[in-house]
């Protein structure tokens, strides 16, 4: 039984490894190898937590197990904790015994910021210069960072409710080089790619506020209620998400489902763009949206991929279970 | 993070924990302190296994987890390990963090064992003398040492499909130093307390073969489909349970509901008899049947009981995660 205790994490996990642990398994997804359980998750009426259970199976990679934990709302102010709090198991898929317990904290940021990766590498134009952060918490920085790895761009624009929150995502960009401006939604029309990072229950960023042929990665709405963007979007675009049956009940895409605005046949999984059985972006001003609603089986990959690395270095903690 | 190894439950443990643990968790269900969270339960499609994860939140032992597992039917040919495989995970209700990692194959076997031993406490006559085993399989020789700690049994007798097995509860029996007889299911019909304990999808024992003032416990349905005793049985008695969702749907109250004999409204929590809230048995000629149909919450009270146990002993293993 091996341990990877999250203080280990940071040092261990690359963007890279992130990135094709998610790429692979959205992969096995669209071709049948892998899939998620259903979800559990719990209001439990003990310190407002929301707490639930992940959980999947990839045959091809063969990595079976769960994430559990959730989300702590007081975690921070009462005990100077952060507030999401979560952990990773993996079994063997041969005998069915805990082979792996992983810190899931980072690991949860770093596959989150990868599924919006994967998807600009695949949908987004080749020539994209200007990259657009709709959102900039802490979870817009993972996001910017792993985005500007995917192709050359020259400027980051960003908006957020609390413009206070922008130097988060300013800060990123300097970092690797580039200009900041801050700008107002309608300004978003300059951007080839948009992230949306925000934890919203209506929608910020309207069709009049995207240009054709920009890529638009919807990674905040992950719950019923929630939204980013305005559901007429939707129609115009060419819909990819993480997990269909997600993305028309908890993802960016109910919103447009229940108004009968689209149909689920309309939304294609992006696995099918990887394993090349859907082409993708058509042309350069079609807008292609990602839905990415967060699966189990991105947790189980990434933390599978942190186990090997931990392994190898010699800082995994073996217990006789 | 404390982690108790499968190999250390078996001195830890006692039966006399595991009923208080059980008992404790029953009641504080009834009450309203603590429930189970939706079951996952997946056919892999490998190993032909069986995988799933029971949640459950008490929030009066504020204990907060899963047990992760299922059944491997390859592992004892393929791998000489059991195919029942589990672990039990705890984590900090004020919190999210992980707390704890239990082996939870032994845990499984004591708290089923338990939760029949807690309905014959509060459910058998006082007098009763003879127990009945419906079947002799290794779960079957738990549930019975278990049992004969809650009344001053005389004889135990005992049916099995296969008779070839009935020596596993036959020295059972003997280790107690009460004599042990085989008889057909008529034969039933001299218990005052009978357990079923099998894997079947037919009744066997039918309602004739049950005498007035027996306590029936019913601990083998646990999945649509399976059945111990006949649905008239049902009819006759009065039918407790450890959680009625279960009982009607999966466990084997299932096909007296399916067929319109008994309504949900008939079987009533074990745990308000523990609390005082309901009577019980309320005559020595009434029939009374505990369909125990298994909850997380029961794994989470044992392994919350042998974490204290093996930190009291200093037998957990402490790893800074």
């Amino acid at each position: 039984m091996l341990i990877v205790p999250e203080r280990e994490i940071a040092d261990l996990m690359t963007r890279d490894a992130a990135f094709d642990a998610v790429e692979k398994v959205f992969a096995a997804m669209a071709s049948g190898d892998a899939y998620n359980f259903p979800v559990v998750r719990e209001a439990i009426g003990h310190e407002d937590a929301l707490c639930g259970f992940m959980g999947g199976f990839d045959r091809a990679g063969l990595t079976l197990g769960l994430k559990a934990g959730g989300y702590w709302p007081h975690n921070l102010e009462k005990r100077q904790i952060i507030n999401h709090q979560s952990t990773v198991f993996l079994f063997d898929p041969d005998t069915g015994k805990a082979k792996a317990m992983v810190g899931g904290n980072l690991l949860t940021a770093l596959r989150t910021a990868a599924a919006s990766s994967v998807s600009i590498r695949h949908l987004a134009r080749a020539d994209a210069k200007v990259i657009g952060m709709v959102g900039a918490g802490h979870q817009a920085t993972f996001q910017l960072r792993a985005a500007l790895e995917q192709r050359d761009f020259e400027k980051v624009i960003g908006w957020n409710y609390h413009p206070e929150m922008l130097p988060n995502i300013e800060k990123v960009a300097t970092e690797a080089g580039l200009p900041f401006e801050a700008v107002g939604l309608d300004g978003m029309a300059e951007a080839d790619v948009i992230v949306s990072i925000t934890s919203a229950f209506a929608p910020s960023l309207m069709a009049a506020h995207v240009a054709p042929g920009t890529h638009l990665a919807c990674m905040g709405t992950d719950t019923k209620g929630k939204q980013e963007i305005e559901a007429a979007l939707l129609v115009k675009a060419t819909v990819f998400t993480d997990e269909v049956a997600q993305s028309i009940s908890i993802g960016e895409a109910q919103h447009a489902i229940a108004q009968g605005l689209i149909a689920e046949a309309d939304i294609t999984q992006i696995g099918a763009v990887i394993n090349g059985t859907h082409p993708g972006r058509s042309s350069d001003d079609e807008i292609t949206i990602f839905d990415g609603t967060g699966v189990g089986l991105q947790d189980l990959a990434v933390a599978a991929a942190v186990v090997d690395l931990a392994v190898e270095k010699g800082i995994a903690i073996d217990v006789d279970f």
